[in-house]
């Protein structure tokens, strides 16, 4: 018997998958045998989460008659880069990896976005499934088939479109995950409020204690929620066209942050926090907001225990990061912004002033 | 007025896109103005095709308000790789391309299968366009919208699905191109005529002297029935399944002569060539073909000038490399093979034992 807690499907008609979310699922030989036909797989993951979860896994898929390939990377958003893709290739290679293999990624969101280019790219194409264990990944980038790794200069700049066939979202690995990557998964959550739920904004209100001290059911109902939002955004914008586009609030700033930084130094969630708390202070100047919406979002992003201050990098060296933004059309950067909370805009009409103000007045004060 | 020839539709749904046939095409304004909207584009071609064409290409382009970004490769096989791929990213970041800018590959099968991938991965999929130079390339490799680079074990083992918007076969360029890369081009228009055209078999046997002396109204048909054929096979089975397996006639043995020599020292449509003589061989072996069916296809391959021995490596290195071949399933290799000329099958359903027969009796005796 299966503890499957709940399933959120996403609808892309032929390519349709499931989100299954529960506590011990990836070890459990009962969630995975409806899924898994092939006679191996292979599993990326990364030397983090190896000596916690890859033994069980193996187990399990072994009782699904599945035997595991396992390929074991560095942990850290550093290595979602061209070196460590090629690295995956030659073990896909010695490993007999042929165009039915699935690959499995088994981690956060690094190892999801690095395991699942590798699975658009390998022959042209592999099966892949989802295996995130942390917030973020089960929250957000394990759904919707975005893949990619990084280049020097840009964020996610290489990549494809790959929907996984399967994500298996086990809540049990929430009980390892630093308390830092835990806060990173939460700027995810509370992003889905701020773009298009307001109803769920009060709901996180009142219970970001009770998801930082990892109580189970608000877990499972936060990740429930986002992952609903998720599947239903990509269920109606797949390739990103504008809707698809409003899930990166705080992205563009946040990327430019990750860049500059040097990737890693930040985390994801983190510079995604500190870019909410941009975006909200622009719509503000744009009159969209009141500044009590400001200090709300700021709350939350605060209680949440995420930076609410993007550091000081110089209005000039902003705009040049962002104008790299995947958003940007010749140039000219489109931002997410914040009509009102609970409704996310993607827009690049607004005056270059207002950006400029922006980052002069609220970043490096910390 | 534009010196269109001929036009091959490739009926993809929203993602279909013609082939424009006809001399001069690649500089003519006219031909490009229906289908170049972008304000800039980038070029990625090589350093033996820029000399002869990128400035024409980047005038033509210049007329219909198109800035060019040229990206200039090394030329060969051996420069399909990653570290050439990453190369192409950093000119596209330096160049400001960002998601809507048009990627053109100007030049043979490898510069089109490297940009290929880099239009469909970089800021996840970009828009592409082919401008093939080579014959190989307008009859077969810019149509269809296989991308890959090679890994150093094997062929195009990493890649995409990636369709062009437009593909532009500028018949003149014909005019400069080697005798070898001629015939090696000549190794995949005969091709079409083993898998599933004896009338073109005939035309061919007639006029493979006239193609040879590169009379431009032979050239012509040659490569419009190619496409035709190409077309017909891509809109039936885009992804392949079965039926576009079939184009790799030749590929399965080719693929481990190109890898084994190393890349670069047997030219692609070389390789296919000695590869599509085993394939015969093996289909004689397995009482499909008559011997003057085979005679009649080492005829044609060899009136065209190309190599019909395939180099000694041993069986088991034949049966190494041929394992991590695409089509493989589980280390068992599966060939296109010739139930008679005109018709061909995809199977991995034979005896062991033919194909090693096959192996030790037609290789490494020239």
């Amino acid at each position: 018997m299966s503890a499957i807690h709940a399933r959120v499907d996403v609808d892309l008609g032929d390519r349709s998958y499931p989100i299954l979310i529960g506590p011990g699922l990836l070890a459990d030989p009962e969630a995975w045998r409806p899924w898994m036909r092939a006679r191996r797989a292979a599993v990326v993951t990364n030397e983090t989460v190896a000596p916690l979860y890859l033994k069980a896994l193996g187990e399990a898929l072994g009782a699904c008659g599945t035997a595991i390939v396992p390929i074991v990377l560095p942990d850290g958003e550093r290595f979602k880069d061209a070196a460590t893709l090629n690295s995956v290739f030659d073990r896909l290679m010695d490993g007999g990896c042929d165009r039915r293999t699935p690959i499995i990624a088994l981690g956060g969101g690094v190892v999801g976005d690095l395991a699942g280019f590798a699975a658009a790219t390998w022959q042209r194409g592999v099966p892949f499934i989802q295996v995130p264990t942390t917030l973020l990944a089960q929250v957000d980038s394990s759904v919707g088939g975005k893949t990619a790794i990084n280049h020097p200069r840009g964020k996610n700049m290489i990549g494809a479109f790959h929907q996984p066939g399967l994500v298996l979202a086990d809540t049990a690995t929430l009980d390892t995950l630093p308390a830092r990557e835990l806060a990173a998964g939460l700027a995810e959550v509370i992003k889905y409020g701020l773009i298009r739920d307001t109803a769920f904004l009060d709901w996180l209100d009142a219970n970001l204690p009770a998801l930082l001290r990892r109580d189970r059911e608000a877990l499972a109902w936060a990740i429930r929620r986002s992952c609903e939002h998720k599947a239903e955004v990509v269920a109606r914008d797949e390739r990103e066209a504008d809707l698809r586009e409003t899930l990166n609030l705080g992205h563009t700033f946040g990327h430019a942050i990750e860049t500059a930084a040097g990737y890693g130094n930040w985390l994801h969630g983190e510079a995604v926090a500190a870019g909410t708390v941009l975006a909200a202070e622009m719509s503000a100047r744009l009159g969209w907001l009141a500044e009590s919406d400001v200090a709300r979002v700021r709350r939350l992003l605060g209680a949440a225990g995420l930076p609410l201050e993007a550091p000081a990098l110089g209005t000039a060296a902003y705009r040049d990061l962002m104008a790299h933004d995947k958003k940007a059309r010749d140039g000219h950067i489109r931002l997410v912004l914040l009509r009102a909370l609970g409704q996310a805009v993607v827009t690049g009409d607004y005056p270059a002033r207002v950006l400029d103000a922006t980052l002069e007045e609220c970043t490096g004060h910390a």
